[in-house]
């Protein structure tokens, strides 16, 4: 059976490491018939000068349909001035809410060659492995009213609304406890109960979740200001963190960075399992973005997106033993030394993105 | 003349670390005439045990008129079931609002003599001296409606309101640009425009107020993820930080972690400047919290409480020779190898709260 691939390029970058994912799309479909079948469209700034939207019906429907999306990357100084509605990110965050990718899955983890490259000590990186489970679909993202009024006065009122609904707060808790049972069995829930209402209704039902369902996870809760300072103190004192859209946004940005290599990093963004199929709508990204300054030269580091493409065969298409591979093949490249420039280090051969994404694939055929 | 401090060491450790700031007023007092007239309340758990709210009419009134404000630290798990508007914090908030303290100016600096207790590698903290200029009355925190409403179904939505009107973001801006010139002249302002209307507006107001007044301090625009992730990677690209309440909480707080030495890190909440009198409202306070686990055991570290009191000889005196003074006299002590527990290292001396106290105020004596 067919495995519908929707590839989403995007901006800067973003073709450039997709390329490199294309590339070992045809290896498994050729050497082991894996019947991925891919489409693709646009989206961000390419889709603006294209379309005039972030994305177009037509892809928002492909993105609807397919198993799975790759999405690269979007944005750049050209489209710093378009009309607010139709910026790049808009294209992203359509896709996250019409989708209902409500669960967005980051990784951080510190890959043993590259635990020199933080800007923490090596010793409280080496080994880490985060997973940053954030609420995607809700939030200061997308409640209502959302506004800038002028008040006549020469003054002008912005409000952005944070909304979160009982049921949200359950689901993206499940999604972090369940995933802690795959891992180290515990999840810390971050928010600020102190200031927030939300923050007091988060705390609640992650608590009536865990109580109800996974009481076999430990569980603690954090203030989201302290759990920022944790993560810079001491990282590896997490396994699963759970916590809301923008909060998840800001920790996990942070988070990426502690690994030292925002180039590596891949996430996922799932949304609830199909009542009747139990597939669910997933999209894959790397956590870097579009990177116009060096957009074209060839010297992006595409492991983030490959990173992303095994999320994927792993999430979408339980192809877990391939995921596993992928995996594998990125890490053996990077024991040999060879790095693209964002990650060089003494005593490594530097390479561009074609050829790290050659090394990666001549390495995973070879696993 | 008389100078009025209230005095508010409210719970944890708050009273221990007030102490040793008692000590330097009384000698400044004896010994130099300083004239200051200190008042005390009680805020947090403290007041609430004591009146059943977490900051008593009569404490605020007290508040409300004296020059300055010192204030130690709230809360503890003593009380983490009282009811939500009556929680330690509640006093905290409450005094931000009520007395207009819209500007809250927080230090991270990082002492030579602790560069290496960071868990950054020390080349990239050694020198650091950013200052986070963050909005304190406005945003998310006071926003209204703020509620949880009981959507009958079994399901509770929860709802916070960010909210900043061109005034706010234009006083907070002048406040940074200000700060700036007498520093290094930068100021990086940091907001969600991307995703958060108060974001455009905030870029807006800040790139406005930058044009109209102060177009001679370099200005630059982050988005605050972003921001959060830089400050990770190369915190000595900043100098001055200006962003909303929200990230200000956790932009100032991952950047406190940077220091290696939260035990240290003064603030100061300041308001606009009387018409008549130029005099403005204040408060200051370290930025480490009630620490409740070693409250009581005599090992606290006052630092971060004597240098917000610095901070208030500087900004509610201008105390600029005494406010040096005192910095210099903690800078002193450290390089001397005299330590609280937080920030012990090899071949150092370990001392008590007192004993810090005493040592600090020594040094002040004889500089
Ligand atoms: C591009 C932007 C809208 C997005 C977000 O804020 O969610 C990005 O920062 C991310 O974390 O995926
Ligand atoms: C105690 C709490 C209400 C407060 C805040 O969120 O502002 C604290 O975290 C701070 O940063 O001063």
């Amino acid at each position: 059976t067919a495995r519908n691939l929707l590839l989403l390029p995007g901006d800067g970058i973003g073709p450039e490491a997709m390329a490199e994912v294309r590339k070992i799309i045809a290896y498994m479909n050729e050497a082991h018939g894996a019947g991925f079948v891919t489409d693709e469209g646009l989206v961000g700034g390419s889709a603006y000068d294209a379309h005039g939207a972030a994305i177009s019906e037509e892809d928002m429907a492909k993105a609807l349909a397919a198993d799975a999306v790759l999405f690269g990357a979007v944005g750049g100084p050209k489209w710093d001035d378009v009309p607010y509605d139709v910026r790049p990110e808009a294209g992203l965050l359509r896709l996250r809410k019409d989708l209902e990718l409500f669960a967005n899955l980051r990784p951080a983890i510190c890959y043993p060659a590259l635990a020199n490259a933080s800007s923490l000590k090596p010793e409280l990186v080496e080994g880490l492995d985060i997973l940053i489970v954030r609420e995607l679909t809700g939030g200061v993202y997308f409640g209502e009213p959302k506004t800038i009024t002028d008040l006549g006065n020469g003054q002008k009122r912005a409000i952005d609304t944070q909304v979160y609904d009982t049921y949200e707060i359950e689901r993206i808790s499940a999604v972090a406890f369940e995933l802690a049972r795959t891992r180290g069995n515990r999840v810390c829930s971050m928010e600020k109960r102190n200031v927030m209402k939300s923050g007091v209704l988060w705390n609640q039902v992650v608590t009536a979740t865990h109580k109800d369902k996974f009481s076999d996870v430990k569980l603690d809760h954090m203030l989201a200001d302290a759990g920022g300072m944790q993560l810079v103190r001491a990282p590896k004192q997490f396994d699963v963190i759970v916590t809301d859209n923008l909060f998840g946004d800001m920790l996990s940005d942070v988070a990426a960075m502690l690994t030292g290599s925002l180039g590596m990093l891949p996430s996922a963004s799932l949304g609830a399992p199909d009542g009747k199929t139990g597939k669910r709508k997933a999209l894959y990204e790397p956590v870097h973005g579009s990177a116009p300054d060096i957009a074209g030269t060839g010297v992006a580091n595409p492991i983030a997106m490959i990173a992303s493409f095994a999320m994927c065969l792993r999430y979408s298409f339980n192809m877990v033993t391939e995921a596993d591979r992928l995996e594998k093949a990125i890490a053996n490249v990077l024991d040999k030394g060879i790095r693209t420039g964002d990650i060089m280090a003494e005593g490594c051969r530097q390479v561009g993105t074609v050829e790290m994404g050659d090394a990666i694939l001549a390495e995973f055929k070879a696993l």
